[in-house]
C-alpha cells in the first residue's frame, strides 16, 4: 500500500520554450506542485517543520526522465508517491501524464534531507516529528 | 549629471517563449541585473540595508515598454539610471538595447519604497542611511 | 458593461523570493493566467490567431503596481478586464486580490498589438478577425 | 582527454527562494549556461542543427545532486564535460563550484537525443553531422 496524491495543472505559455514545448527545467515546478498536494493530503507541512521544529528539508537530488513533450494548454496530472525509507530522508517518486490520453510524459524522483535551521547541519538521525508523522500514516 | 550603470547579458534559451523571443515577463529579470550592477558601482546594497538597517525595499511598481524582441543568443545591455527624488523612494529608469546594433529593445522604470523589517510598515520619511548615501554620490 | 474573467491560483514556493514573498516579476505570470482564462471564456484564442490568421499579438507594454505581498500557499484571484479601444490593440486591466480576505494585492495593465507572422510588421489597421470577434461579444 | 568548458555566472535574487538559497530547479538553467558555452567553444550549435539539419535535440533526462547551497551574489563556475558515447545521444556531465573557494555545489548530467524536425521521430542512428563534428574534435 503506497501513499500518493495527484494534482492537476495546466501548461502555461510562459513555461514553454522556442520549440513550443515545456522547457525541461520547468518540470521541477510540476514535481513541487505534486509534493505540495501530498503535504496537504497527508498533513506533513515542510514550512511548519521549518518554523515549529527548526528543520528545513532541502533537496539533495532530483532526476527527471522525459518521454513525451507537453505543449501550451495541455492539461496534465502529476502524481507524487512517497517512497518509504528507514533513513532520515524524504523520497518521492513522480509520474506526470496527460489528462486526456493518459500518455506518460515524465517520471522522476526527489530526495530531501533534514537540516537544522540554526547551523545548517545535516540530521543523521530521524527527527522525532518525522517518526511521529510516519505513525499517523501507518508507515 | 545622472548616475547610471550598464550591464551586459546574454539571452538564454530558457527565457524565450514559443514565438522564439524573450517572454515579456523575463525583462523584469534584466532590470534587476541592471539594478544589481548599480548597487555595486554606487555602493548601495539593498541586502545590507535589510540586515544592517532593518529595512527592506520592495518594489511598488514596474512598467516596461517593448520596442523590438530579443532572441536566443542575443547580447544586450541594460542601463539603469537613478531618478533623483525627494521622497522616501528609490526610482530607476531602464533602457535595454542590443549590443551589436544599438537598437532599442525595452524601456521602463521601477519604484521601491522602504519598509521596516519588523512589522512591514511603510517608511514615510527618508531613512537616515539613504540620506547619507545620497550625499556620498553628490545628490 | 465590461467583459472580464476571474481565475484562481495558488502561490508556489518556487515563485517566492528570499523575503518570503512572490518576486515582483512573477506577477506577469499571474496576469497571463488571467488573460488565458479570458481567452477561453470569450473565445479569442491568440494561438489560433497566430496559426490561422497569421498574426502574433506580442505585448508592447505592461505595468504592475504592488499593494501588498503574496506569500507561499496564499490563494488569490486574478481578474482580467477587457478595455475597449478603437485602435488595433488588445488592452487588459488586471486586479489580483487575496481570496480569503479580498485584500487588493496588485493592479496593472497590458497592451498587445498585432504583428504579421511572416515579416513581423505591425498592423496599423484592425484585423478582420478582431473586428468579427468584437461583434460576437457585443463591443 | 576530455572535452569541457567552464562558464562563470552570478546568482541572482530572482533565482533564490524563501530559504535564501537558489531554488533547486534553477540549477537546470546553470547547466544550460554550461552547455551553451560548450556549444560555442566546440562549434556544435544545436539551434543550427535544428534549422540546417532539421533535427532538434531535446533532453530525455537530467539528474542533479546538491552538495551545498548557493546564495544571492555568489559567483560560481559551471563546468560541462562531454561524455563520449557511440549511441545517437549527447551526454554532458556537470560540476558547479563556488569561484572563491572551489567548494563543490552541484553535480549532474543531461542526455539529449536527436529528433527529426518534421514528425518528431527519434533518430536511432547517429546523424551524419554529429559524426562529422566528432571527427573535428578528435572523438
Amino acid at each position: 500500500m503506497s501513499l500518493f496524491t495527484e494534482a492537476e495543472f495546466e501548461v502555461r505559455f510562459f513555461d514553454c520554450d522556442p520549440l513550443g514545448i515545456v522547457w525541461h527545467g520547468n518540470y521541477a515546478k510540476y514535481f513541487e506542485i505534486g509534493r505540495d498536494a501530498f503535504s496537504k493530503k497527508y498533513e506533513i507541512d515542510f514550512e511548519e517543520i521549518f518554523h515549529k521544529h527548526n528543520y528545513s528539508s532541502p533537496l539533495t537530488s532530483i532526476d527527471m526522465s522525459f518521454k513525451r513533450p507537453l505543449e501550451f494548454k495541455d492539461i496534465a496530472i502529476v502524481r507524487a508517491t512517497f517512497r518509504p525509507t528507514d533513513t532520515p530522508k524524504v523520497i518521492f517518486d513522480y509520474l506526470i501524464y496527460k489528462k486526456s490520453t493518459g500518455e506518460k510524459i515524465c517520471t522522476g524522483s526527489t530526495t530531501q534531507v533534514f537540516v537544522t535551521r540554526e547551523n545548517r547541519q545535516l540530521s543523521l538521525t530521524i527527527p522525532a516529528f518525522y517518526e511521529a508523522w510516519k505513525k499517523t500514516v501507518n508507515l
